[in-house]
């Protein structure tokens, strides 16, 4: 990406091991996320360019020497961060900190978008996969890179308890799978707040109870409504903007949670004296997915949960542009990218 | 209270029963409060004037014919709130969102900082007390109508745990006994951050292993040094400026948590990408201290804590003015006044 509107397939130095501990990966499968739109809308010309792309499942070629859980042939999947796997925050689960960790597209690392990436700290960062590549749930395994684990993170940080009411704020791919994520955890009520028809038909298939096409003071109003006047224990906070965080923080009940995975595009949180009076806590960050995969993998494997169905525009290496364009005016809820 | 720094002790109409769950307490103890000082320094004049005092025991002369656990001779002692502890929030454990409850001083309620109170909701309320208006204890009992039970909630939003390293943010009576709360909890290392010498000498009496007497940039800069480049695991934030906000949030490590209890004085909270990127939790609000009373109280009686050493300073009602000024001019941590 050379800047905002503008993403370019070129061909680049070939991926290639550099650290005894790096593994070097043939993509099968990657997708644009929801937060790659924001440096394709506001990304300041730049003549270097950003290798994009973080989300990817692909076929290991070779590790280096001291690489010991993964070896070539292994198809894996990468969470949406590296990680070492053993630092103080890798053993506590929140391996978005790790110590030695670091983003794809930094430099010497490969961005998921392209044929091959090099993979540091192979073993802290890849999880192999007990299917093919030609599997059909290949898309719901590349979920686990990002957005599943997202809204599963987003969920634990909201608190979501069996029996209780939650809401969604937004309808992107990250909200509907905070949509799985809260059934799954055993929510009763799920209210989710978009306004997009094929977005929302989707959510209600993945357990959304109620939806909320209102916005600003008429979404606050309309899910009190919904709650019996006290808002929801649990608010799952999937866009970014300040409008949205300021809706999320208004229907949340006293004493409930808002999981905050949308990244978020202002300085400060709003209603600081509201949720604190109202003693509403405020969660979240970049999910830890390289935490998550273990315990969402048995479900997407015998099939208890589909969030792979958020792909709804498959593309090769050559579309990815028009995957941008696409994704960005909504065309589409998300696309991926097979190789 | 008629405005800032004009508090005026006054002669008004005799506390009596209204309701059918009211009771009518003589306070024997009253103090003023650390958040008494915002409308002490800020409130716009005003000829209505307002009634103060929010933390009080006191003895009950008479209860109405529908209070069912207090009756008129015993000595209780009162939230800062009083609630009915029914309703949905009360049996949560949130009785500061009580759905009939309200503030001490509003509207046909009075002031603690008076000779005697209309305790509304008394059952939900009052908690009596096995001792006398005379013994040794009554200060220590006194703070659990407010700061030891909010420095006990600001541990619990923060996630004190056993073995962790705890930053307090505030060495008013507040911060004071968020030490007591942490070290209770079993923080292993617990720094203030504060600089009035009679404050953290009782810190450090109270449990906090470390002081960091700088601000801003500085301060930050020496917790992070004395947690091993990492930060706070969690960090009571018991101030309420924007600025304390700032630099608790900044001292917390990646997964910590921030537990407020200081009323913010501005409308947002800072640091909304920082915190994000580190997955630091925000939670605490005015504390549910009706909860927390049967907790702590067992370690008040006998004697494992000693919140009562907060006070400094003695008064009768006539002292009341000059009480807000010493603590307002920082000469007394927190004034007790004994009628």
């Amino acid at each position: 990406m050379y800047g905002a509107g503008d993403v370019r397939v070129e061909t680049v130095p070939d991926a290639r091991l550099m650290k005894t501990t790096d593994a070097l990966v043939d993509i099968t499968h990657a997708c644009i996320c929801g937060s790659d739109l924001w440096p394709y809308k506001k990304m300041q010309p730049n003549e270097t360019g950003r290798r994009m792309g973080h989300e990817f499942i692909g076929t290991v070629v070779a590790v280096g020497p001291d690489v010991r859980t993964i070896k070539a042939g292994d198809l894996v999947v990468a969470p949406f961060v590296w990680s070492d796997g053993t630092c103080v925050f890798c053993r506590d689960g929140l391996q978005t900190s790790c110590l030695n960790g670091g983003g794809w597209g930094s430099p010497d690392v490969d961005g998921g978008q392209g044929e091959a990436v090099r993979v540091p700290q192979a073993d802290g960062t890849l999880v192999a996969l007990p299917v093919g590549r030609d599997d059909a749930l290949m898309p719901s395994l590349l979920t686990l890179s990002d957005v599943m684990g997202t809204g599963h993170h987003a969920a634990l940080a909201a608190k979501v308890r069996r029996g209780k009411t939650v809401a969604v704020v937004g309808d992107g791919a990250v909200g509907l799978c905070g949509v799985i994520a809260a059934r799954r955890l055993g929510a009763e009520q799920i209210i989710i707040l978009g306004r997009h028809r094929d977005r929302i038909a989707l959510a209600r298939e993945f357990g959304a109870t109620d939806v909320v096409s209102e916005r600003g003071d008429e979404a606050i109003e309309r899910v009190r409504e919904l709650t019996g006047g006290l808002g929801a224990h649990s608010v799952l906070e999937c866009v970014g903007y300040e409008e949205s965080m300021r809706t999320a923080l208004s229907i949340a009940r006293p004493g409930g949670a808002v999981g905050r995975v949308g990244v978020p595009q202002d300085d400060s949180i709003p209603l600081a004296r509201e949720t604190f009076f109202n003693n509403v806590t405020i969660a979240g960050g970049p999910a830890p997915v390289r935490a998550y995969i273990e315990e969402l993998l048995p479900d997407v494997l015998e099939g208890r949960i589909e969030p792979g169905r958020v792909f709804d525009r498959v593309i090769d290496l050559e579309g990815v542009p028009d995957g941008y364009r696409a994704m960005n005016e909504r065309e589409s809820i998300k696309v991926m990218i097979e190789l």
